[in-house]
Order: C-alpha cells, then sequence, then structure tokens
C-alpha cells in the first residue's frame, strides 16, 4: 500500500484530542471566543448546524409540537421551589445581579449599586421551571392536553473544563417540553421523542447510536426516568447525543400544572422533556473525521457539492467558467433526499489545488475540478471525499465522468456516501463492543490492557439500586468508567451480575465517556 | 350599511393601544412572562415569526452572506474601548457578576460571593465589538473582503417601558456585520442591506415602508450614517422597522480590523451592521388589523388555509372528515409564492363556529367550514380574512365554490391577499402623509388638531447639524414628534427649511412614533 501524505498533520490512532482540536480548525468550523468557555461558531460549522436544526424541527414539528420561544432570564425563586432540581444545576449558573453600568472613576465602567436587582436572574441552564409556570396558567382541562411544545435557544451552564461543541459554558439547542393526562400517555412521548432522536442521529447524521435507559443515578435532576442515545466516537469513548426525560409530577407539583380530568376531578399532569444539542456536531466530527479532516454526511453539509474551476489567468478561463456554470446549472435540477442539490460553485481567489484541500478537510462530499484539459475533453475530474485515496499510488482517486454522466447520478452517489458513512460507523461501532465479561475482574484486566481505544463493554447486571448502586459507580470510576444506558427492546438475559452476584436482568453499556 | 358585530371588544378607532393589546391576546401571539420586561412567544405569534426568519434570511444568504453564531456574553472592556458606542448603549444592560448559587441559610439561594467573576459580562445588547474582535483575528489581507457575516440570536437591552413585541427587555433578531476594503464599497452594501429590508418588508410582509437616513442625532452609537425602514401603523405612529449603518472605520479602529491592501499597505476596514428584530411583528400587528383581529399577510402565516369540520357527534362526521382530508390533499398539492400551500385541518374538540371565531382573531387568510350540507351540495364554505363581512346584512361572507375550484384558485387567492394587504396599508399610509406645512406654527397647528392619529408630515428642510438640529429636535418634542428619515432618491426639493429660514435641501418625514 503506497504511502498517503494526509492533509492533517494528526493522526487520529496518534493523539485522538489533538486529531479532534485540529479538524476543528482544519475545517474552519469553530474557534476560541475569548469570553470564556464560548467559542465563536464560524459559517461551515454553523451551516452543519443549520441543516441539524432543520432536519430535526421537521421531525419535531411531524410529531405534532409547536414552536415557542421562552425568556432567558429565570427568577432565582424558580430554582428555589423545585428540590431535586435545584440539587442538580443549582450550582455553576450565570448570575444577572444588575441592569446597569456606570463609569468607575478610572476611565472604565463598573455595574451601578443603584441598579442591583431585588431578586437576581439566572441564565437559563435548561427551562422546565419557566415552561411548567406557563403551562400552569395554560392548561384548564384535559381538552388542553397533551400540550407540545419546543423551543430552540442558546443556553449556559458555567463549565469549568471545555471542549469546542462538546462542553462549553454557552451552547445551542432544542428543548422540548410536554404536558399530559397521565403517566401512559407521557411515558409513551417519552419513548416517541427517543426515537425521533434515534432516527435523526442515524438516518440524518449516520451515527450509529444505542437508545436506552440511565441508570437511577444519572437521571436528569428531577426526572423519573431518563433516556439517551449513545454514540460511540472513533476512540471507543461515549458521547452521549441527546436525552429524553419522563418528569413524573414532580415539576408539575412544584409548578402548579393541574387539569380538570374527564371525570371533572383536578390532577397533576405529567410531563416530559428533552434535549439535542451542538454536541452533536462534535459528535458528527469523531465519528466522520478521518486522517484528511472532516467528511461531512451529506444530509447535514451546507455544499454537498463544491466545484473548483482551475484558472490560469488566460484567455481560457472564460471557457472554463462558463463550463463551471453550466455543470452547476445542470447539478441545480438534481435532487437528493427529495432535496435540490447543495451546490457551491467557488470561484474565491487563491489556487484550485489549494483549494482542493480545503474542501477535503472541510469534508465536502464531492468535490468537482475543471481545468482546460476537461473542457477540451467533455469531462470532469471528481472526488469523492470518502474514498479519497487511490491505496495503490497514494493519490487522490480522481474519476472522470462526462458532465453530464455526474449529473444524472450525483443525488444517488450523495445517498450512497449518507449509507456508507453509517454503515462503516456501524460496522466500528459493533466491532468495539465486547461481550462474555462476566466479573469486575475481568472488566479491570480488560480496560488495564494495553489497548489505547478499548470501546465499550456490554455486561449483563442486576439493576441495583442505592447504596449498591453507588458501590458500582465507584468501582468504575476507578477505571474512568461510566455507565452509558441500558438498551432498549432487551430480549431477556441471564447469567450472574459481576458487581452484585444477583442474578442478572438486563443488559447495560459501560465505557469511558466524553 | 349592516350593523356588524366583531370579534374583538376594542375598535381601533376608539383606543389604539387597547386594541393591540387585545389582538396579542385573542390571536394567542404572546403574554407577558412574568419575567420583568420578557414575554412568552406562543405558537401562533412564534410561528409567523419562523416564516419571517425563513424569507429573510433566504434574502441575506442571496446577497452572499454566511450564518454564524457569536457569544452571548461580551466582556465588560469591550464595552469601555469604543467611546461612542459606549456612550449610546453602556446604560441599561443585564450584567453577570457570579458564576454560582449556593444556599443563602434561610432556605433559598443567593449568589456565591466565592464565584464572583474578575470581570463582569454583559449580555449582548448587540454584537459590533465582539464581531469585531473575530475580525481583527481573520482579516489579513484585501482578499480576504469582503467579510459579510450574520447571526440570528436574542439580545438584551434592559427597558423600563415595555410594550410586546415593540420593545422588551430580551428580543430576538438578526444581527448582520460585514468588513469591506473601503468607503465606497462599505456604504454600497449598507444601501444593499437597506433594500433587502424594503423588499422584505413590502413584498414578504406587505408593510409599504420608507426608505431614507436617520438624521444625525438619530444615529447608532459610534456609526457615520444610519438609514432606516419606517412603516406608518394604523394610529399614524412611525415604526422603525430596520436600520443598517454605515460605521466607518471607527469600530475597526477600536478593535484592529485591518487588511494589507492591494499595494501592500496596511489599511483599517470599512465596517457595516443592520438588524430586523421581533419588533417587525408588532408592526404586522398594527398595520393589517383590523377590528377582528389579526390579518396575516399569506406569506407569512403559519397556516394559510384552515379547514374546520362541523361535526355532529353522529353518523355523518366520517363522511364530513373525510371530504375533509379529500380537500387538505388535494390543496396540498397546489402551491402559492413558488411554495407548497400550508394547510391545517383542525379537528381539535371544540364547536366548529367558536374555533372559527379563533382563526378570524389569528387571522388565517383562508378559512373552510365543511358540514353535512356541503358534502350533500359538493361545497364548501369559504370566508377569506380580508373581506369578511357581508357589509349589507352584516354576516360573514360565506362563498361557496366546490372542493375542485377552490383548490385550482387557492395559490392565486392568497397571492392576491398578500397584494391586497400591501395595496390598503400603502393607500392608507400615502393618505395620511401631509405636504405643504412651511413654517413651524403650521406644524404645531397641525399636530394641535383634534385629528386623534394625524399621521405624517413631510417637509422640506436645510439639514441643520450640532446645536441648530438641538434646537428643532427640543422644538419637535414639544409637539411629542421626530425625525423619521430623509427618503432616499429625493428629486430636489425648493423652499426654505421651516426650522433654520435657510434653503432646503431635501425633505424629511416627521411623527409619532413607536
Amino acid at each position: 500500500m503506497a504511502n498517503i501524505r494526509h492533509a492533517l498533520n494528526t493522526r487520529r490512532a496518534d493523539d485522538f484530542a489533538a486529531w479532534y482540536q485540529e479538524v476543528i480548525t482544519a475545517a474552519d468550523m469553530a474557534e476560541e471566543s475569548g469570553v470564556r468557555g464560548c467559542m465563536v461558531i464560524k459559517p461551515w460549522g454553523y451551516g452543519i448546524w443549520e441543516r441539524m436544526q432543520r432536519l430535526l424541527d421537521d421531525r419535531i414539528k411531524a410529531t405534532g409540537h409547536d414552536n415557542v420561544y421562552f425568556p432567558l432570564f429565570i427568577p432565582l425563586g424558580n430554582f428555589e421551589r423545585e428540590a431535586a432540581h435545584v440539587d442538580g444545576f443549582a450550582k455553576e449558573m450565570a448570575v444577572v445581579t444588575h441592569h446597569r453600568l456606570i463609569a468607575d472613576g478610572a476611565g472604565g465602567l463598573k455595574p451601578d449599586p443603584e441598579a442591583k436587582l431585588e431578586e437576581p436572574l439566572i441564565v437559563r441552564p435548561t427551562s422546565e421551571t419557566i415552561f411548567g409556570d406557563a403551562m400552569a396558567r395554560w392548561i384548564r382541562s384535559w381538552r388542553d392536553l397533551p400540550l407540545k411544545l419546543n423551543q430552540w435557544a442558546n443556553v449556559v451552564r458555567w463549565e469549568m473544563r471545555t471542549r469546542m461543541f462538546l462542553r462549553t459554558s454557552e451552547f445551542l439547542w432544542q428543548e422540548g417540553h410536554t404536558a399530559h393526562e397521565n403517566e401512559a400517555e407521557a411515558r409513551e412521548h417519552t419513548m416517541r421523542m427517543l426515537e425521533v432522536y434515534r432516527a435523526f442521529a442515524e438516518e440524518d447524521l449516520g451515527l450509529p447510536v444505542i437508545a436506552g435507559e440511565k441508570p437511577e443515578h444519572e437521571r436528569f435532576p428531577g426526572a423519573d426516568a431518563t433516556y439517551s442515545i449513545e454514540a460511540m466516537m472513533q476512540d471507543g469513548k461515549a458521547l452521549q447525543a441527546g436525552t429524553s426525560h419522563y418528569l413524573g409530577t414532580s415539576f408539575a407539583q412544584a409548578a402548579g400544572i393541574k387539569y380538570q380530568d374527564r371525570e371533572g376531578g383536578e390532577q397533576f399532569c405529567h410531563t416530559t422533556s428533552w434535549g439535542v444539542s451542538t454536541r452533536m456536531v462534535g459528535g458528527v466530527i469523531m465519528t466522520h473525521g478521518d486522517d484528511d479532516g472532516l467528511r461531512v454526511p451529506p444530509q447535514v453539509a451546507p455544499w454537498q457539492v463544491v466545484i473548483l474551476p482551475m484558472l490560469r489567468d488566460n484567455d481560457g478561463d472564460e471557457a472554463v467558467l462558463a463550463y463551471c456554470r453550466d455543470l452547476a446549472a445542470k447539478l441545480g435540477s438534481q435532487s437528493a433526499f427529495g432535496e435540490p442539490l447543495r451546490v457551491n460553485l467557488d470561484t474565491r481567489p487563491g489556487k484550485a489545488a489549494q483549494k482542493r484541500w480545503d474542501w477535503v478537510r472541510k469534508g465536502a462530499p464531492l468535490i468537482v475540478e475543471i481545468g482546460g484539459r476537461d473542457v477540451e475533453n467533455a469531462k470532469i475530474s471528481l472526488l469523492r471525499r470518502d474514498a479519497l485515496w487511490n491505496t495503490e499510488n497514494g493519490k487522490p482517486a480522481f474519476r472522470d465522468p462526462s458532465p453530464d454522466e455526474f449529473a444524472a447520478s450525483a443525488g444517488a452517489e450523495l445517498e450512497a456516501i449518507q449509507t456508507a458513512l453509517f454503515e462503516e460507523a456501524r460496522a466500528r461501532r459493533d466491532d468495539n463492543i465486547t461481550r462474555g465479561l462476566t466479573t469486575f475482574d475481568e472488566l479491570r484486566a480488560f480496560y488495564s490492557s494495553k489497548d489505547k481505544y478499548p470501546g465499550w463493554v456490554e455486561m449483563a447486571w442486576a439493576r441495583p439500586t442505592g447504596a449498591a448502586l453507588d458501590k458500582v459507580v465507584e468501582q468504575l470510576k476507578s477505571l474512568k468508567l461510566t455507565m452509558r444506558n441500558v438498551p432498549l427492546g432487551d430480549e431477556g438475559v441471564s447469567g450472574t451480575c459481576p458487581f452484585t452476584g444477583e442474578p442478572a436482568v438486563e443488559r447495560i453499556y459501560i465505557g469511558r465517556a466524553y
């Protein structure tokens, strides 16, 4: 196999964390803002997020939710009334205490002591409590139920250790909040939204995920049950990529969300909440990136086809440009995934070869180069980002269809790339799940081996609770391991729990995590 | 003319401010949140904003801008370095001083004194200074220019007197920020975005606007020139509906946004910024609303056609529902404005007549009722929201096309409604602009007359500056008047300035304003 000169300096196999940072920089997706813990999301990163928003929003609307917008600020008192929620959240939050600046007498500014708020305001870390206030006002009878709301917003959780897209003090997300008549309906809806997230992750982002229930100690503060989708990154670590919570009646009781039932009695509503954030962008990078940069799944690529004219500052340039424009027009009338192709004819200044590598690092799915010779031969030079190299000669694997051939097949090829990225990720994920360990000693031995990226272990366990669960959490922590989730649709297990020695009742995934 | 029983309690002619509040409540668009100065935007209000976003975003992308996302928090120091900007903005802003809460010892929570920020953070009131920091990092040479960015975000300006959509402490907007090589290009871009706003307001929202330059004292803090689009509300007051600023090099100098020019020299960039906000929703209400509620322009209506089955809880219901579903399917394959029709088959519980009036108050452009008799006659009962009443008998002006006739014409009818709303608003606006006043005494006499909603006055003036301008501002203030803008494309004026006695050089619009 020929020696390939990859487009990044860092190999995934050498230093995954450094590779991740390099991809973000090399693909020009985001950067540190200078504001502690906050990033600037640049056009390519934000364009991917916009596509994610559009696709997930369609799915959320298709399941009967309306979008709304609630205040950024939540009064401190809202956090005081729901004890479990406070314990979980009331730690690291941005607190607004003043509403005016004045001169500090030294040429600068300071908060005006005369403009101190009577009650501090919290920048929302999540909005259950303020949605709860509104639900209490809006819901009168069973006829008002279910109430199904969603909001796209920024939220702030003051993080001490941040990493771009994965953990930032401010991040973007959607948060769904619903109210239902009874437990059965609310639980069913919790599962429906988990399935929406699974389908979004797998079909739109090409991220294979395990949908399942988080163990008790990992529940959302105040929830009766928390479900997640868990994706495996290329370093074998888990990324919790979305969560769906059945909140029981605890938030309804704290906020007074009551309704008159079909028999005329008064009941508390059963509520749910669920969210997916810009963290998903990090998941796409760590799942589909390679040693040449990002590979964006075509469904969420801001540009699916990039056309690069190779100009020579001579008389032939106009013919090349005309040929490119003609190709762009041909492609513009084609579609993939039921939408028109997104095609960028990149005429910015700069050399075509340099620009080719910029787009390789950004991960545009199909890259087309057009020079004078292509025009003469009535061909194009085509690179497919997920099959970039000719492994025999170590050179980029160009193909040379005619413009018409390419236009006719581009939509299908983009759909094939989407599938190929998913299948590649699923095969890798499946290869990195280890089964058959039956004791904690075996687990320790496995994770103490030399394998740098050991992946996950699937074990059968007894679902301990309380102090017994705490003990397991501590044992795992000593190996830097966490419980990910208990997969849905478990077909029954046998054997003995490696932690408690009791009969196992279900499977659980264990691994290192982001 | 028959006596009509309108769907609202308040008439526009009686109490415009109370009418505005009633429309928002009756159309279920928004409500007070309980958080000072912040509102909850409910599904119908947010749906209209989402449509506005989609249409304006398309226009912003079509003019070559990329969307990005910058931090919510801006360090205090950013506001200290640009003196003019500070004077304008550094007054009423939300200041974050702590990043943690702790128990207050009395069962509640308080900001943790141990977690006080070294430098307070400001919740962005606008983002020129933080975009400036990034532009200084990103721009090296003329090849990097123009840099054209846009962001959709929430911003906070601590307002003492708030009114829903028009003036709230937190609001949603887009803010564009661009950097250019020279003054000519930056000024041209400022005007291009003003034209984007004009086209968006007039073509998408049906809001006739005057595009022009704000007088010197109304410039954005730190700007060299500010342009606006001004719309006239039905009470004759002006709403500044969007602004576009040429910022010169002042923000570039404060943030160090420099580039190497084509000759190898170092230059400061010329920057622009421009924004449109949820205030536009208020403008749509006050322009198109009537005594029956809102009328939503079809381009931004979340639902353009609402179908109401009239069910009787008997055997005939299934036939009615099937007929409705059939109609919805027929409409779903039709389009208006180049997009598929947005059709809502409203099967929620409740009486059809009650639901009819809900949708009238919300302003759905076309409302269809289907009962057993319609099914028998192979007809539908159709209400057009902008021609609601039969003025001869005071009853709703139902028409009864067949489903096929309606499906074939619905797209065109929606486009006709869009035009009709615009033309109605333009005629009213034009009728309420008074020309020919030549002295301040005449102006005073005009605005002291009994006319409740006097509209605007267009005068020729000498464009005074400095102290002379201040004097005019004070004179107008005594009549509660403000200068709106100097219209573009002025064909030359004659006469004497009513304020300074000097020869007039241009026209200016004067009026009361939101």
